[in-house]
């Protein structure tokens, strides 16, 4: 039996963490999760407790601690290594679902479109530490760039937020542009809250609805 | 001007520490180093400040968060290329001279040999995090296990000493055969230590006496 792997991407302040608890609470009264099975919701990086250590030096690094463009890659791929033999693939192969906010897609945007490292690079790690590791289902929380920094307001700004609006400008369009290659489903994320749930909600029931017996790589 | 750069590989207690202290206070009166070059030693993992993190959570992780072997490589590769690019490669292209306790070689045989990870996964990380940079000369600490583990004595065993005698005994194995491939000088380290320092200084002079022109990928 293997369980359904459901991802969230998107530019910080698109709406994913509403979403994903609007999901959390919807997706095992669906009637699409088989009986027994649990819903294990996640994110990247921080899904582990080693993860979560990487995701305060990531985010939140000590004074003069941050890490050159390739060491932070390498440091969301050691997370995303942990987090996939030690929480993703168990809980599919106990034929859970898992809910996941962020996975390799927002390495791809942010250290390949946004930092500017070279495509292949970005491409070995992630092959390295999914071990081919898919979703079966990418929603792409699409929301222009103004929007997002709107939302954010005056919450403080972490180390990658605070990178610059043109940082942030090309991880939008790596976004649009990965949504294309990797076959995700754009969700337009401007609208009202519940409006947005809902075209999540019919999303996962047009593309999960089936039996899941795909199996993970 | 490109400056040498000087590593020190060996299993744990086979005397790297020691050694290093002792031409730290030999190399600036060697008269190898041209004027005005400095002498930098540093160590990997922990070179940067970023690295002191990622030594901390390699070596004595909280509770729970130890990385599987393949976030481990990962977590090593992170702290090497911050090294490189904050580290060595400025004080090389300054004329300087790098001592560093540790450098690719371990990760070769201790994730290699050791754990049992592919070489060409290793060979990929390793690429990348140096960017192609190598040492001018590799010190190999030989010393059998056995007096390793008996000069550790009663100090308390970090992660990768407590992973057992069966896996130290891979990675010294792993460090006989790197030796080779990589060209490194063998340094019998079951002599007294002055009879270790002057060996050590015989091979720097031998292979580093000459004009520090040789550049570093």
């Amino acid at each position: 039996m293997s369980g359904r792997f459901l991802v969230l991407e998107g530019i910080d302040g698109c709406g994913k963490s509403t979403q994903i608890e609007a999901l959390r609470a919807w997706l095992p009264i669906s009637g699409l999760m088989a009986p027994g099975a649990q819903l294990v919701v996640t994110r990247e990086p921080g899904g582990t407790a080693l993860g979560q250590a990487l995701r305060a030096l990531l985010l939140r690094p000590p004074e003069g601690a941050a890490p050159c463009s390739l060491s932070e890659l390498m440091l969301y791929a050691a997370d995303r290594a942990q987090h996939v033999e030690a929480c993703l693939r168990p809980a599919l192969a106990a034929g859970d679902w898992v809910l996941c906010d962020r996975f390799s897609g927002s390495t791809a945007a942010y250290q390949g479109y946004g930092r500017g490292l070279p495509l292949a690079t970005i491409l070995q790690l992630e092959s390295l530490a999914t071990g081919g590791l898919t979703p079966d289902l990418t929603l792409w929380l699409d929301l222009p760039l103004a929007g997002s920094l709107q939302r954010r307001g005056d919450r403080p700004a972490d180390r990658i937020e605070a990178a610059g609006e043109a940082f942030l400008q090309r991880v939008s369009d790596g976004f649009a542009t990965l949504a294309g290659q990797r076959g995700w489903q754009r969700v337009e994320a401007d609208g009202p809250r519940e409006a947005v749930t809902q075209l999540c909600c019919s999303l996962i029931t047009e593309h999960l609805g089936g039996p899941g017996d795909r199996g993970h790589g």
